[in-house]
Parts: structure tokens; C-alpha cells; sequence
């Protein structure tokens, strides 16, 4: 047989530790270790497939959610209008030639093709799981000898989170070769917890992290006191909080690492905001609603954008939802703007009746203290998810391109 | 005569380098030194009348924009309706009668009026003016032999930097005597500067200052390496560039560092912010204004609120002032929404027939680009203000006590 095929899907991952910041640019080695949530494949996924067809004539095709557009090598930069980074792509793909089991892996025409199972304008960042799948896919298809994550990582740096399920550590390293994620806790490790993405823009951000953190490590002079925060005591904390099941200390944490990130941001010259005002109100909303009792109970984080993820435990989550229900959200929206993994509408199968009439009060108070003025636009999408099992390799019949190696 | 009084004006001040947080809370020793420019009493100022009736009553009245309050010393403590902090009166009281000129600095009857020359609702801090003024007046009319910057720091921090005129220091120490304000530089050894406010809300600030530096002392991870900067740098750059009058370096470093203030605001747990979508929006606005030449026209300072102070030479005042009208501001707007010691209306009085044809080619392309959002409610009010020459000791037609010791 000629032609070798392969499709894997994987998920995004929200970092609670957060990388920003590199200290090599072309390897993509990052100034600190970060750790992070892998998300559920049934919620929110990309997949890919790579159709590897020998031949002489050396030509890339890449689909990416519909759009073909075939690649060369004579001009590696990007111009706006590419589909995919192709300089990222023959990095990936000469790493993986040069350390492979197929005897001949430049006499191949090589077809790659890869779409979200989520709207591309919802907010979340899909270059995490893309080029997860496609470090899947080329490992896979070529018989790649090298390590997945540190392929991922050549093709995006948080892509390497998402090479596996659970809580995830991406180490930093002077060496390329060890710069690498691996699992820390799996997914069953802490069953109880929940991610829920409130995506309050869907629009394309105006500063890309690229360009973001580049400016952050040329200017910020805060920058380099959080890598030391970081790689001296959060990382080991975060492991250990995790460890221990201690949601009120990695709630903070969490919070308390995401605004160390953003702080960093506005650190930088020209400064970078990625929080706006609707983020501003719903990190005021979770302090208030943490406030009533005195262990913590939800806990936020920001990536380089305005959206909202938030991680709450299972006995907490029908009283998050009762409050963003009756704050953010009109009845005309349920079922429209939710998104999750459980069957039917989540929200209104979620029992707020189990929820003690005495707790309702209070929470009746934080609902009147937050609806004053017309919030019911703030919020665009709620997105609900377990922690995902990580990448699942997929058999034939998910292949994105058919028998003619046309896109499906 | 038994009746001694002393009427000063003392204008806010903004500061250049910024201070946030408290080495001793009860002292108000800073962690870090700052400088800071003084605006002009003619445009913004506090005036203080303090009248010393010779009696033993012991009585204590303080009359604040027209409202009356009888002060005892039995209660300390600051009750939400008190018109002023009654235990930092006390703590200033005490420190002027230890060291003064006055025979029998307890045998005295104080009556002490102050009002503001600004609306109270404009944003400007008054506590600066306002100490700084209640300072001179009690050092004046009890004959203070101690430090007057000292003196005002003990009523509110930076109350000790609007003491002087021009450019201003305030020193940290470990001891209170030496945490003293001086003019780094007199209002005319840069004559060309001035002073652009824009008030983009009004309201009271969700956070005092107080608390706010508070719980970043307590939480922030990242402000000891801002205090290490702003000490071992920042204030040595800060005092050269002005002595050079070098805009450029100057307005970077303005922006750093207000960047950088608001960058542990955002570190601290839960997060301070004081910045809002305004701010942001006029942060970029100067941005993309100073992008247009080689070198910086314009700086921009937030303190803890969302208010914006502009740093510009005379000759781009003209520049900054055609954008902020023809974005900005409504033509019914204009006289309505600014304040400032120009004689008439000072954004018609500038002439912007002088600005040459190609730059308005370039400006209005920047006009363009913002104006695409209705903006014309952002500013609420506009203040222009030159570099102030500091306190002015006031003769008795300017007393805020009639004859009869009333407030007039």
C-alpha cells in the first residue's frame, strides 16, 4: 500500500499557570514552565488527517475548515492570506523526515486537512489543538521517533499542552529537546471539576500573542520577576494544590496567576490589554459570589483575550449557573448560547431546586447587586466541559478527506 | 490681638513617578520616592483659612465646601459622614503644638474652612491640595518650627508633594524626618510644558487609594520588584530627563511608569482596576498619535482612576487639541467641558490655521480611524493647566472666615 493515512482529533487547553513570554523565538522555547487543563474532545475539538500519497511531485495541500490551498517550500513566509504559518509547517515537517521509520519520507505528496467542531468566532484559540493533531498526525503517518510534544510545541508553543489529557506541565529548557509537556494528573485524577467558557467577544483580537509577548519581553521590567515567581514557587504549588485536591488554594492561585499574567501585559510599552470591561464585571461578579462563604468556590482565568474560563467543583456549579442565568442571561438565550458535552440543554437540567431556599436568598442578593444595568448582552456563549482524556487517535471512517483524498 | 489666622491655596499635583504603597501605614512613609509636577492654583486649587480664637473651649471646627462639623478628640475613629479623616487632624495638631513658636498652642479655640476652586465631581484628587494647604496653614498660625512637606504628608501621602511648585520629589526613609518633599526642578525651567487633563468619569472611585495600596502591599508579588525599579532607576532617569529636557525619554518613561503602577493594581488579589474601555481607548488614541513622528509628542498618567493626565510641549499642544476636538468632542461641547487659566476659550483660542497642510492630511487620517464609534461622550470634562509655582499665602480679603469667624 502507498498511501498512509491518518486523523486524530484533540482539544484546546486553558493554561492555570500561564506561559508568556520566549526565550528562544524560532524553537519556541518559553521564558517559564506553565500547567494547564486539557479540555474534553466532545466539546470542543479540532481534527485532522494526513494523507501521505507516494509520489515524485512533493506537493502539500493543507485544508484548513474548507479551504485548500496547496504550499511549496520556495517562499517560507506567511502572507495574510495562508491558511496555515508554512515556515512552522516544513519546521514540523523537517523534524519529523529526519527522525522517522518510513524508509522514503520525501517521496510522498502530502495531504493534510483539519476543521473545528467549534466556530472558529467563538473565541477559543484553535492553533493549541490544531497543530496538536497535526504533531499527531505527522508522528503517526511518518513513524516519528522524536517526542509528539516537542513537534507540537516547533507548530505552536501551547500546542504541546494539548498532546495530552488532564493537567498537563509544558517544562521550559535551554535544549529543544526537552522542552516538553507531559501529564501530571490525568483527567480522572479530580472528576469533579468543571471548565465553563463564558465568551464574551468572538471578534478577532487586535494584538496576536506572537507579537504580544514579544513586545512584554523587550519592555516589560516586571516580566522577569514573574518568570522567577513562577518557575521558583507557582509551578511547584500548582502541582501540589492539585495534588492535595485543594480547590480554595488553586482557586487562588489560578486567579491570582492570570492576573499576574495580565498585569505583565500592561506592563509592556505600548501597553497590552486583553481584559475590557465586560471581563472587568464578571471578575467582580465571581469575587462577590466568592465572598459569601469562606472557602472559595469558582476561580477565573484570562488568556491573551477577554474571555472568560472559569473552574468550579460539581456541588458548586448549579450556583454558578443559577447566578450568570439570572444575571447574564435572558430566558430567550438559554439553549442558543450553551454549549457542552452533557446531554440536552445543561443549564435547565442543572436542578436549582436542589439548591437551598436559604443559599438562594443570598444568591438573590448578588443577582440584584449585578443586574442594575442591562447585562444580558455581555455574555455570547457559555461553553461547559469536563477535563478532557487528551488526543484520540480516530479510525477510517472519521477521515476528513474521502477515497479520492479530496476533502469530505 | 488673640485671634491669629492664615489663609493659603495649594494646587493638586500628578505624579511622574509614581507612589503605591505604605512602608508604616500610621507615618504614611511610601515604599518607593516619587516625583511629581504641580499643576497651577490659578486653574485647580484647594484654599484653606485656619483662624485661632484664644479661648479654652478646646473646640475644633472644620467647614468643608460649606458643611460645618464640630470635631471633639474623644472619637478618633472616621465615621462615613465625617468631613474630614478627624484622627490625621489630630496626628497633624499634635505634631505642630509639640514644635512651635506659640506660647500656649493648647489655649486655642480652630476654626478651619477649606473649599476647592473645582468642582468636587471633576476626579481631581483634593487631598493632595487640600492637606498640602491645611498644612501651611496650621505651620503658619501656630509659628511650626518642623518640616511643612512633612507636616502635609502626615494628613494624606502625596499631599507632601503639592507643598512645592514646579517639579517635585518625595523621598522614602526609614525615618518620618527625612521623608520629606523638594523641588526637584522650579515651574520655569521647563516653561513650554503643559498639563492636558481629561475627566472621562466623575464619580466616586469603587476603591479608595488607601485601601487599594493596601491590599497590593499585602498581595502583589510584583510590586517589590516595581519599588526595586522606580528606587535603583527610575527616579535617577526621571530627575536627569527632566533636567535635560528631553521629552522623548521623558514621556516613555512617564507612560512606563504609569503602565507600570496600574500593572500591580492588576497584581494585586482580587484586582484593582482602575483603568476602564475609556481609558484604554485614549491610552491608544496617543499611541497612535505619537506612532506619526520619530520622536513622543504626548504622554499620558493615569493615577487611581480612570481619569487621564496628558504631558505636551507648546509647540504640539495645537496638534493634540485639533484631535481631541474633531474626535472627541461635540462643537457644542466646546467652552462647556473645559477648564483652564488661558484667557476665554482655550481650545479656540488655539489657532489651528497655523498647523501645516500635510499635517492635518495626517491627522485627520487619524481622526478617521478613531472616529468610526460614537466617542463624544468619553470626555467629560477637559482641564489645561501650565506647571504651577506652588503654594500661595493669601492675604485676609481671600479668608474664607468673616469677621465673626463664620464661614462667608
Amino acid at each position: 500500500m502507498n498511501n498512509i493515512s491518518a486523523t486524530y482529533e484533540c482539544a484546546p487547553n486553558i493554561a492555570l499557570i500561564k506561559y508568556w513570554g520566549k526565550s528562544d523565538d524560532e524553537l519556541i522555547i518559553p521564558l517559564n514552565g506553565s500547567i494547564s487543563i486539557t479540555l474534553d474532545t466532545s466539546v470542543l475539538s479540532s481534527r485532522t488527517t494526513i494523507l501521505l500519497i507516494k509520489s515524485n511531485s512533493h506537493k502539500i495541500y493543507v485544508t484548513l475548515n474548507s479551504a485548500t490551498q496547496e504550499i511549496d517550500d520556495g517562499d517560507l513566509n506567511k502572507s495574510p492570506d495562508d491558511l496555515i504559518n508554512k515556515k512552522r509547517l516544513f519546521i514540523m515537517l523537517d523534524k519529523v523526515r529526519q527522525n522517522c521509520i518510513l524508509q522514503d519520507p520525501f517521496e510522498y505528496e502530502i495531504r493534510i486537512c483539519s476543521s473545528n467542531n467549534f466556530p472558529t468566532a467563538c473565541g477559543m484559540a484553535s492553533s493549541a489543538s490544531g497543530f496538536a493533531c497535526l504533531a499527531y498526525c505527522l508522528s503517526k503517518a511518518f513513524g516519528y521517533k522524536g517526542d509528539v510534544s516537542e513537534l507540537a510545541r516547533l507548530g505552536s508553543g501551547s500546542a504541546c499542552r494539548s498532546c495530552f489529557g488532564g493537567f498537563v506541565k509544558w517544562n521550559t529548557a535551554t535544549d529543544s529537546a526537552f522542552s516538553l509537556s507531559r501529564v501530571l494528573f490525568p483527567a480522572e485524577h479530580w472528576p469533579q471539576m468543571n471548565i465553563v467558557a463564558l465568551i464574551l467577544e468572538d471578534g478577532k483580537k487586535a494584538v496576536s500573542s506572537t507579537h504580544g509577548m514579544k513586545d512584554t519581553v523587550l519592555t516589560s521590567q516586571l516580566l522577569p520577576q514573574r518568570v522567577k515567581i513562577v518557575e521558583e514557587k507557582r509551578l511547584k504549588m500548582m502541582q501540589q494544590f492539585i495534588g492535595d485536591k485543594n480547590f480554595d488554594q488553586f482557586a487562588k492561585l489560578v486567579m491570582q496567576d492570570s492576573n499576574s499574567f495580565h498585569a505583565v501585559c500592561l506592563d509592556t510599552y505600548p501597553p497590552l490589554f486583553y481584559l475590557n470591561d465586560k471581563s472587568k464585571e464578571i471578575i467582580q461578579f465571581i469575587n462577590e459570589f466568592n465572598k459569601i462563604d469562606p472557602e472559595l468556590k469558582v476561580a477565573y482565568s484570562f488568556d491573551a483575550g477577554p474571555n472568560c474560563f472559569l473552574f468550579v467543583l460539581d456541588h458548586h456549579i448549579a450556583e454558578l449557573l443559577f447566578l450568570i442565568k439570572n444575571i447574564y442571561l435572558n430566558n430567550s438565550d438559554l439553549g442558543e448560547k450553551i454549549v457542552t458535552s452533557a446531554d440536552g440543554n445543561f443549564l435547565k437540567s442543572l436542578n436549582f431546586d436542589d439548591i437551598q431556599e436559604s443559599r438562594k436568598v443570598l444568591l438573590m442578593n448578588l443577582v440584584r447587586k449585578f443586574t442594575s444595568e442591562n447585562k444580558s448582552t455581555i455574555i455570547k456563549y457559555l461553553i461547559h466541559s469536563k477535563i478532557g482524556s487528551g488526543p484520540v487517535h480516530c479510525n477510517e471512517n472519521k477521515s476528513l478527506l474521502d477515497l479520492n483524498a479530496l476533502p469530505k
